[in-house]
């Protein structure tokens, strides 16, 4: 009765899945050579997008299809949820001033770069609202591949990790504001005192909101399923489907990205609350076969019982990761266009506007502290989507030109690119830190 | 860089899919009376897709969601690949012949009942193309709905079973050669022999080569997958990319549903290679503890590791299965207008039409043999989405009026509806039968 399933045109996407899901596997054999696999999700994704150049052109659908790009957006999506979840609110909260101020200087440090210092002094006599575009396209970090790096290496819980993250909600509110702001200077030529605080007003109120629900409504939650005791299949449809109302509500009622609502759910979600009681088969055979063992033996069986049999969400939601994941990385490297790459003196502007865009973040590490302040510094370079954005924008307004274009493009390939292998490397050096979580991958092995 | 991701439009879906999650949870709780839970989704589905009928229109854009959509058509497509995989090949031989026997009666007995007894009789004086579409949306079995209800009641591997799924891949091919041949009738007034040989032809090379490559393909998969060792992640992908590849090319490429290539996908892959012998956490924690155990205890263990240590590829496709599948139940339920029903004479030639479409596959599941008759029968009732396509087309082709087209929409409704309850119920008097599966929720469960 499914209209859609008569039509042919989207019979297509399923191929596309697969070619997402295959290739990003065969990538992620880079964590044979201590790679984190996102990496290799991003260059097989660079290699897919730009077969054009040899005259490849069987992918290039992939690039316009709207399906695989819901889904990358779903990927993204779930990746930031999990992350949420996997952070803790009360630690979030003690990093909370340092995050602010990470964020704080990482969006005026680049934007004053860009905008009134190295855009007028190495593209001269363009119009100000050019570089006031591109100091705007400098500013906003985002957040995805920084956390699947930190994921990957099993690292989500050091307080880089959670600056970075807290940093990157904060960004991402401020981001709004400067969109808004340029968006007026352009089309009206002034700012609307009332417009910026409308945006400022609804986005705290948003995130204020998420965690003040979330402090009362998880506990709540809780409490009604265990008493209900539905089994995995019903926590596992309430805590995905809080944090798809999340993403949904944070875009399309208060102007945020889908990502920073999809965050705030899991991070209000105590999963202590979804922890499920039923005792898997393997324990139950395991009580049965052991049954008549006593002493000390007892003791250590009855103990390895406990442990394996509360199990918590975040083991439900990797499988999915898994799925759809994968589809945004490999994306993200698809949307890549290297022959941007070929005009050299298009690409040395561009190096040197990536050079702001890094010295801006890493400056702005400087306020996580001791020991944090390379590390969040270089998580937070990574542009991403974000700067495209301002791009697009500027471009439609008419005051980016061609060019100006290329240079931002540049410079989020090259940010984007080159952020998770440095990082890596500085985690794997860095060593232990705190006590970390498993990457899906093994949590997905051990479920 | 997902372009995708800049634009509003798309992110209602999100909340679309947490409500469908959600309802279909409630839904599920059907299960503590007895039912199976495909029931409650679909019963969901329509009170969902029909509070138009008290003023409530809000849920009314999720039915027009191309993207939802397309997530329900992946849903039935993993169901399938899922009940494929749960099918052994072996079996499904042994039950070819009389599936076959199930397909054509229960192909033929339908359109001659309806096109040229029941259809002339109760709506005089249509044109006789009329009769022709009706009888032939009476012919083609929704597979879906059954298997689900087999599924839920893990009876998956009784031979009633195994005859439907063969029954109903078949019957797919006989609805392809007959919609084939009533379009060229109504629109070229004959048919080409070369046309339907073509159309034959292709479905059965489809067939047969999906066997063959199977028998070749997976234990070389299988072979090499073992050796390099990548973990229960490539083993997921390729399994989940050998079902979407075979979707694509039964539907793109042979005019098959998504569904039957699927299927035979899952039919193919002998799930043995996709063992992973990775040990879980639980099972290394319990060899720890219990490595001073000596005589029948250490036997006992030995034996629950040894046991608990192959882990199949269907625990890993279960929680994507537990997202996609209730997707396309609650909108196959959505897409059910119950307005049609308030037309007492429109009712009362539906329900004739209803009964025709009940007789014409009990008929059929004669051809079962003893003990699976009954069951067979029921099990081919379904008309589900073939028979709607037959009306889609014949009212395009201005060949099905009004009233008939709600007619077929009302016996689509029954038959869908009807059918799970009453197969529940038989397969639960029935008691033990074969071996069963547990159900996917169970298997989530104790993943």
């Amino acid at each position: 009765m499914e209209e859609a399933a008569f039509h042919g045109e989207t019979v297509i996407t399923f191929l596309w899945i697969a070619v997402i899901l295959l290739a990003a596997k065969i990538a992620s054999l880079v964590e044979k050579i201590g790679q984190p696999s996102v990496l290799g999700e991003l260059v097989m994704g660079v290699l897919l997008g730009n077969l054009t150049l040899l005259g490849i052109h069987v992918f290039e659908p992939m690039k316009h299809d709207s399906i695989i790009a819901f889904l990358a957006e779903l990927g993204v999506v779930i990746l930031l949820f999990q992350i949420g979840l996997e952070s803790n609110i009360a630690k979030m909260r003690k990093v909370g001033i340092r995050a602010f101020l990470v964020a704080t200087i990482g969006v005026i440090a680049p934007f004053v770069l860009g905008t009134y210092i190295v855009g007028p002094w190495l593209l001269p006599g363009l119009n100000q609202n050019t570089y006031l575009f591109l100091g705007a396209a400098l500013t906003a970090t985002s957040v995805g591949i920084t956390a699947r790096v930190f994921q990957d290496l099993g690292k989500l819980h050091i307080s880089s990790a959670q600056i970075v993250l807290g940093a990157a909600v904060i960004d991402d509110v401020m981001g709004l504001i400067i969109l808004a702001v340029v968006s007026a200077l352009v089309t009206v030529g002034a700012v609307s005192l009332g417009v910026i605080s409308t945006i400022v007003a609804e986005a705290i109120l948003f995130l204020v909101g998420a965690i003040v629900i979330g402090h009362f409504a998880a506990p709540f939650l809780g409490k009604v399923l265990s008493k209900i005791n539905t089994g995995v299949g019903m926590k596992f449809a309430l805590a995905i489907s809080f944090g798809l109302v999340f993403a949904y509500l944070a875009k399309a009622q208060f102007g945020l990205a889908s990502i920073v609502g999809a965050f705030a759910a899991g991070l209000v979600l105590d999963p202590v609350h979804f922890r499920f009681f039923r005792e898997p088969k393997v324990l139950e055979d395991f009580r049965e076969a052991t049954k008549d063992a006593n002493g000390e033996l007892r003791e250590r069986i009855k103990n390895v019982i406990e442990h394996h049999s509360h199990r918590h969400v975040e083991d439900l939601t990797d499988p999915l990761a898994h799925f759809f994941v994968p589809i945004f990385f490999v994306m993200t490297g698809m949307s890549v266009q290297l022959a941007t790459l070929f005009n050299p003196q298009v690409l040395l502007v561009a190096l040197a506007i990536t050079g702001v865009a890094v010295v801006g973040k890493i400056a702005a590490g400087i306020a996580a502290g001791k020991g944090d302040r390379l590390l969040v510094g270089l998580g937070m370079i990574p542009r991403g989507e974000v700067g495209l954005i301002f791009a697009t924008m500027g471009a439609s307004l008419g005051v980016v030109p061609p060019d100006v274009f290329s240079i931002i493009v540049i410079m989020v390939i090259l940010t984007t690119l080159l952020t998770p292998p440095i990082l890596a490397f500085l985690l794997k050096r860095k060593g232990g830190g705190e006590i970390s979580t498993p990457s899906s991958i093994a949590a997905l092995a051990h479920a």
